[in-house]
């Protein structure tokens, strides 16, 4: 047994059976491993923004992390957008980036480069591993990723080091437990809500997921108070049967407005809310009503269902759930296909158990509205802004998941990012489907435009926010890489694309052409 | 003027007219700025690695630098591979990245990271803006990424110092001159070379382009030295009436192997030979034959040019050109494509004026040879080992140089990282010939395994290096990013292919299926 070896019995060990990596010579030791290790699950990506993506969906459905094989600081680069998103969902992610020997560092060769440096820009935990204390790093790393509320981790595993004779016996991981929210934090909290005045619970990480959701429904029923999550939750579980809760708007003003004159915000593993982006004239860098008071009853690394047990037993809220299934969308029956439309015919097909990665950004927005009355299903938002989430996050939520349906919604700009993923759907033979919404162009740049007061984009600025030369032929594009593909320009042919998707094992890719 | 138009103004004030980018919100105020600077072209790529390979390319072939626009950390960390691989060729690069708003990073909104470590992967310098200092800051940064031997600079562009009102003109770079070799250094090698002990002069940098190239060969001549360089030059200008150059092999027993029985290396703006990677047994981290004396002409920051004409005039080196052309490859007349026949193919039809960027790894690695004697020609080599250089810099180098063929030889794999070049070449109408050589696999990882004394693959670690399940279909990938494209698997449609590529406006894709 080598290095090697010794880091896959460890993963193993410790819960950790898939790992998704784009390999290069400093990871050969690895591979080659693979073989002695059939427990493990090893996926090819050929982009490492696909690698990291992927772990990114595994780990928010699976709950437990992958662990990623990335070559060296470059790979490492390549996979950084997606981690970046993954740390902004606390999704657990153990990546194993190989380096060079320890020996051969000193020259300087030609990929040789500051691997700690570019981990610090998404990674939570980095550890460069020695052959002594190899299968406790690994320990630790793995710990470290399943504490709440979870983290990225990065070990760096030099050459000479994974393929030294291992040393050791594979270690456990000791996995920090959630902090308990002290009793006095829930009766002031109890406090404010039997007071009466307007108050809402703000629900993001556990918060949107069973148990947390029904207790804190069961909570804004008897305290009066309404149940609002962040724009952009890591993973919503909702449909029939679920609570429905109001998800906060993008823009800050529209924030402001939709939280109107709530007096006291409770936040339940969830921040007070802050702009995505800043504009001229500033002051909405934190979108919290003026007047009102923010509450923390549990924080994102606290015993959410705890707290909100305690919380619900201090209020006598019943135990009653509170249903707020609303009915299916209608099924649309033709016309060119626009935001609405669009939201329509997903809502009027979406199956039980969907699993939804959402970057359908600017065509996409209506989405969640028109899906809240349809089957249980989940939600995965783009929790870091960083593009190219989509298509990678439905991959690895159908390798978490394999009997469910995975819907990727993505915009045409956004799919191209990390188009790579729908080869590793096909290789895998992923029950995803990806739609891809096409109105070539970055929409939402154009109107982020207008937001910062610039008016209409100038003819030279428009070219950088326009697609529409050439046009993308995503059904080409999906071809390509092995995926059966289709158009749709109508809302009736989208919803029997939809539903022959869902039919076919596999992946499908439809493209939208978008009504501009 | 707001501090995004002096922004620009600065960079054209120093020679930076192109920027190539993939913006976001925080950059709009940049990209609304460009309808106000008609001499600053703009080039939008659909992934940060397109923009960075791209700029990387094309300061290769003019010689300064372009900007690039990226998105804060993440568009960043999507740049960082092929910004490894520039700054290993030392190109000029200026990045610009855009950033949150002072005021609004102490909220750290979704997108906020840490862009200075991140950059650190790869920039050599890197300096965030405030509004009184804009203009000192691009000065500074365009100055120091033209000091020899060119660098990759980093601004980072808070979004309200790119709104406030400008302060100040635009500023003047000051770019420092290359270091003067001394004449004792001159002398000491010029003593060494006239003992007529075996000796070889190892070029790179500016050392492979005239005139240093001439004057080093006159050198060689007169020493009856030989003439070597790195065995990845940035850029390598060769052909018919150009001195020959042998190139370093890329394995190290290889290295030693060629440079045999050496008793002095000269190093010409380069560094002695390393391995790329170290083996089990180590020992061959530095490819130096033993009882060989290492001495350095000038390093890659010297005035090369400046040393090597001290040096011919101690020698008396003649005046007159070492004419070394080889002949021309017969054109392969049919059968299947191997390393071999690919090579005369492309021996065979490669045009006056043409630049290669070449990736082509397993594939393609007699190309060179097979090229020697073409008509005079530029050679860009993968200098950072960081996968996904070709097709981008291939993209670069035609925006630098309209007039010439371009010619990218990728493997399949290769192009995989950064297929998305295939769409600003289309949206650009540039003279690029993408060769994607299709051989189904990451082979050389298969090399480097049996390097690493594994022997064959297993069988999971086989599919963690093959790439033919499912077969990627690269007409369909041109297509579908409007790249005129077609697929060969014999030598003599391969001779057709490339001829009307030559004379085809615009680019094109040609598939090569490589037999196996």
């Amino acid at each position: 047994m080598n290095g090697a070896d010794l880091l896959m019995q460890t993963l193993l060990a410790n819960g950790v059976d898939l790992v998704i990596g784009n390999p290069g010579t400093s990871e050969m030791q690895f591979v080659a491993a693979l073989d002695g290790a059939p427990k493990l699950r090893s996926v090819l990506g050929l982009f490492e923004g696909v690698v990291t993506g992927a772990a990114d969906g595994y780990g928010r459905m699976a709950d437990r992390p992958a662990a990623t094989l990335l070559h060296l600081g470059p790979g490492l680069g390549n996979g950084l957008a997606n981690l970046h998103n993954a740390r902004r969902a606390h999704t657990p992610i153990v990546n194993v980036v190989g380096e060079h020997a320890t020996f051969h560092r000193q020259y300087d060769p030609p990929l040789h480069s500051d691997i700690a440096s570019i981990a610090k820009g998404a990674s939570e935990w980095t550890r460069a591993m020695s052959a002594e204390s190899l299968s406790g790093d690994v320990a630790a790393a793995v710990g470290f990723a399943r504490e709440a509320p979870g983290h990225v981790t990065t070990l760096i595993l030099p050459a000479d080091v994974a393929w030294s004779p291992a040393i050791g016996d594979p270690q456990k991981a000791t996995i920090g437990k959630p902090r308990s929210v002290p009793a006095s934090v829930i009766d002031e909290v109890a406090q404010v809500l039997r007071r009466g005045e307007p108050a809402a619970l703000l629900l993001n990480g556990r918060g949107v997921r069973e148990p947390a959701l029904g207790l804190a429904s069961r909570i804004a029923k008897r305290a009066g108070a309404r149940l609002v999550c962040d724009t952009f939750p890591a993973r919503i579980e909702r449909g029939a049967g679920r609570p429905v809760v109001e998800r906060l708007p993008y823009i800050p003003h529209m924030i402001l407005s939709a939280l109107g004159d709530v007096k006291h915000l409770i936040l339940v593993a969830a921040r007070a809310p802050v702009a995505f982006f800043a504009f001229p004239g500033g002051g909405q860098s934190i979108a919290v009503p003026e007047g009102c008071q923010v509450h923390t009853l549990a924080t994102e690394s606290d015993d959410v269902v705890s707290a909100l047990e305690a919380l619900a037993s201090a209020l006598g809220a019943s135990a009653d759930k509170q249903l707020q299934a609303s009915g299916l969308s209608p099924v649309p029956t033709g016309g060119s296909i626009a935001p609405d439309s669009f939201a329509a015919a997903l809502g009027a097909t979406l199956p039980e158990g969907a699993i939804v990665a959402d970057e359908g950004n600017t065509v996409g927005y209506l989405a969640p509205l028109a899906t809240a009355g349809c089957p249980p299903h989940d939600w995965l938002c783009l929790t870091g802004g960083s593009i190219g989430f989509g298509l990678p996050a439905a991959t690895g939520a159908a390798l978490a998941c394999p009997d469910r349906r995975v819907i990727a919604l993505d915009g045409d700009g956004s799919a191209m990012y990390t188009i790579q993923a729908l080869w590793t759907q096909a290789r895998e033979k992923l029950n995803v489907t990806n739609v891809i919404l096409s109105n070539r162009s970055y929409a939402i740049l154009n109107l982020e435009m207008m937001r910062m007061g610039l008016g209409q984009a100038g003819p030279v600025a428009k070219t950088m926010l326009d697609l529409n030369n050439p046009a993308l032929d995503f059904v080409a594009l999906g071809k390509g890489m092995g995926v059966p593909s289709t158009k749709v320009s109508r809302a009736d042919e989208l919803v029997v694309a939809l539903r022959r998707s869902y039919l076919t094992e596999g992946p499908t890719l439809i493209e939208v052409e978008i009504e501009t």
